[in-house]
């Protein structure tokens, strides 16, 4: 019998014996920790368990089971399985349409369902409105609000995957643990070269004579995810900043729209803080 | 009934599967996993498992287990437990001498035995000869023998507590992820400011005023692990690099051997790479 | 004779030959380039000239021909030299208070007139005004309007200092290289620790056990100016972010206000990117 | 008529009024100081003057005036000056063959004569001797007496340029100061990303999809000088770590060759520690 692969997030307040709980309650229940990640920034535990079952198992009744145990333990708890239904992708974008546009040209080619896109602002509520996909605004300046939201309108839209389009806003450890390897973004730059804003700019005062751009997951380390595709150009002598800015941003839309494929199509898997393409 | 906690150390090259049968073999002998930690560097594995148990368990049964676990998985075990007994110490060291100095000249306040000093010349012999504490030279220039033969050292004289007293080698994952928390560093800086090599003149060189020292437990990130105490005196317009060494090297023999006092008495926790001084 | 020793600043657009103009200007009409100072920044271009004369010079044909040429290389030129007049100050501030209140309390034992007080917002105009010193706001968020407003008050008030209190804007090298040496920065750290924002924060969840203030020179790079003075305290196990934040802003106050006696008392003195206290 | 450049290095023990006293030299025989660049480490200084003469100079008799100048002021000073004559190239390096062999395979395709090899040690004089070029070993272990020999060689052979062929040792101020813009280097990753020792372990560790080279001028920032030119090469899934360094070294070759050549045929400008390639 095949293996059953669940994944489940612990988030909440640091406090002890949360591991010994959750991994002990996972073993009464049949299930083998696989993986174990956990971390706490400025007092806020996360914890990601990876868990095999080799006999059947009732999802629902298990994650009711986690839901309780979370209560009991004043942390949020979610389970996330790969279940072979479509997958929900949300969009996070600002103002550049580059990258948005490019996902939303191939929609009917994804092997999942945009279902919603979300904005800092409302620049691109029209590209969303043509491909006639929600498009909700968040404008919050508190981040804490503003990710309060984004965590409820991921849960309303059963979102399994999370793409920043040149998204230009932070995420915390306190939404970024809650979707382990399922967020991807897009990076000006052959990271680990030129991380934090301006890299283009940086780039072009450095005088690197290659310019490059990368997807990758999003951990609590910005800049510092799991790379898993880039693309680059030779700068040329005639080039200005407007010129690179200009190649690179075709690069960015067809890089995030590759990264979001292999995703899709089950290429990808994360091994200590690296990406395996898959063979098959 | 108290809890008795035991700390196993998992080290080999990454297979998968292994995180699984270790958490599983705990389980089933009725432990809780308090703590996990692993890691992956160059392809070799690292777990460390932090395991309580409430009922009384038989310690050396639960070592052959584990040790018959990690022959099944060419994983090497260790464990180790608070049994109350007297800690055995080793110093390495290089040929500075003030902190190993400092620490002989404590050896009767310390709660613990300093049963071997190494050192990657014959430098420092006379010194421990003298305060009649076995001397070997590991002059290997080769890192891989060099930690075998340090390993073996550390296993004939079940060493608890391993303090660098200016050892002026690097230690590797293989060697440091089998004692965690349980290695001392003496560093000449302010950490994080200054890290690596030439401290003092980095420090001079900027025009600091301020200048110190950090005791800090190792990790397999060089000069980034949990600091344990820091000391610090003011620059005066005086001061010439030598003058600040001078100064800078007492304070580092009273900084290194406060810690190593402190880990002894067993007045230091770490949480999340950070140390905790119990109150009491 | 003494030594007459006039500092000029050159601002503008990177071209050809300024270096060589400005120059044979200054030794065609007698002076000795004591330092030459350049950097290009994103296409800008600033030099500092240390000159000396050993005869009796004209200062204000001196400065009127170097506005000339400036004119000619379109270039912003400002001089400056030491007159042993009383020196104006300019005090930059946002809307934390202790820094600014205690220069307000001490400015009658300053060799110095405060001459004006800037911010970011207006939260701070009712200190300034009980001190009876002028007060102006900039609340543009255009970096580039903001300074233009702050070059044109710094030259009304002839300012010779500008102390930053606790100032939560970068100042970009368009404004800092007109300043070379005079303006006055306190950061809440020990620099080279913890540079940027949240230092306390970052001091707090990294574990460090001394936690100090750096009063600095402002350059060009963030918080890499030249180190004034330091001091700093222990940290002790009950201690908060919010306990250390409450000591450190204490200590912020006083230590930016010792370096500002220091600086208008002459006792400075920056060689090669290090401050050197005069010994008379 | 058409301008002359010389380049005038000097170097020594930092003390007051060198700049004064060179640039007042310079304009006093009729130069005109187009770049001057100072900088102090570890107590010794270094300047660069570029100037250029209008008028015919006697480039004899200006050395020699220089050299006295030097001599009063106990500084090292060298002049250069492009005077069309044939260059004379020195190779630096250690025991990998691959780059040394494919200039010495180029050779009569450039501009230029390699004089010299040296080596570190004496794995490479084969290749030397082959293609019938003086090979000189320096082992000496002490960095300072090494670089006294390397002046010295490059005095004898009168070195305009030194190509680092893989060449494993840091050069220090003292040595790289002599030859600004005149020492090229390669080095086996995309710069900025990866500086320091074993480059491809680090990007295959850290998993970039895109591995690169890069050939730059050295400076007296290991690893931040301008750069010349970049290579790259997309990583496949079946990559090991071998298989980069492989297909890494056969680019560093090219990528080395290619920057000395356009060196030699004054394809190259450097302005403000950026490299412009020359459109004819």
């Amino acid at each position: 019998m095949r293996k059953t692969i669940v994944g489940i997030t612990v988030v909440g307040k640091d406090r002890e014996g949360v591991v010994a709980q959750f991994t002990s309650f996972v073993f009464q229940n049949g299930g083998n920790v696989e993986k174990v990640n956990q971390n706490v920034i400025k007092g806020l535990f996360g914890m990601y368990l990876e868990v095999s079952f080799t006999s059947k198992i009732n999802f629902k009744q298990l994650d009711s089971g986690l839901q309780k145990l979370g209560k009991k333990l004043r942390m949020e708890v979610s389970t996330h399985s790969e279940t072979g239904a479509e997958k929900n992708i949300a969009i996070f974008a600002t103002k550049e349409q580059h990258c948005l546009k490019e996902i939303l040209s191939a929609k009917h080619a994804l092997t999942g369902k945009i279902s919603v896109v979300v904005g800092t602002e409302r620049a691109l509520a029209p590209l969303a409105k043509k491909a006639k996909i929600p498009f909700v605004v968040i404008e919050d300046r508190s981040q804490e609000k503003a990710e309060e939201k984004l965590l409820k309108i991921c849960k309303k839209y059963q979102v399994d995957l999370i793409v920043l389009a040149r998204y230009m806003r932070i995420l915390t450890p306190n939404f970024v643990w809650r979707y382990p390897n399922r967020i991807i973004n897009i990076h000006p730059s052959l990271l680990p070269a030129f991380p934090g804003s301006l890299a283009y700019a940086q780039a072009f005062e450095r005088g690197t004579k290659i310019v490059g751009v990368t997807s990758h997951y999003v951990t609590e380390n910005l800049d510092q995810g799991p790379i898993i595709f880039q693309d680059s150009f030779k700068v040329i002598p005639e080039d200005t900043l407007e010129s690179i800015k200009k190649r690179g941003q075709k690069l960015e839309a067809t890089t995030l729209l590759k990264a979001v494929k292999m995703h899709l199509d089950n290429k990808l898997e994360v091994r200590w803080r690296k990406v395996h393409t898959k063979s098959k």
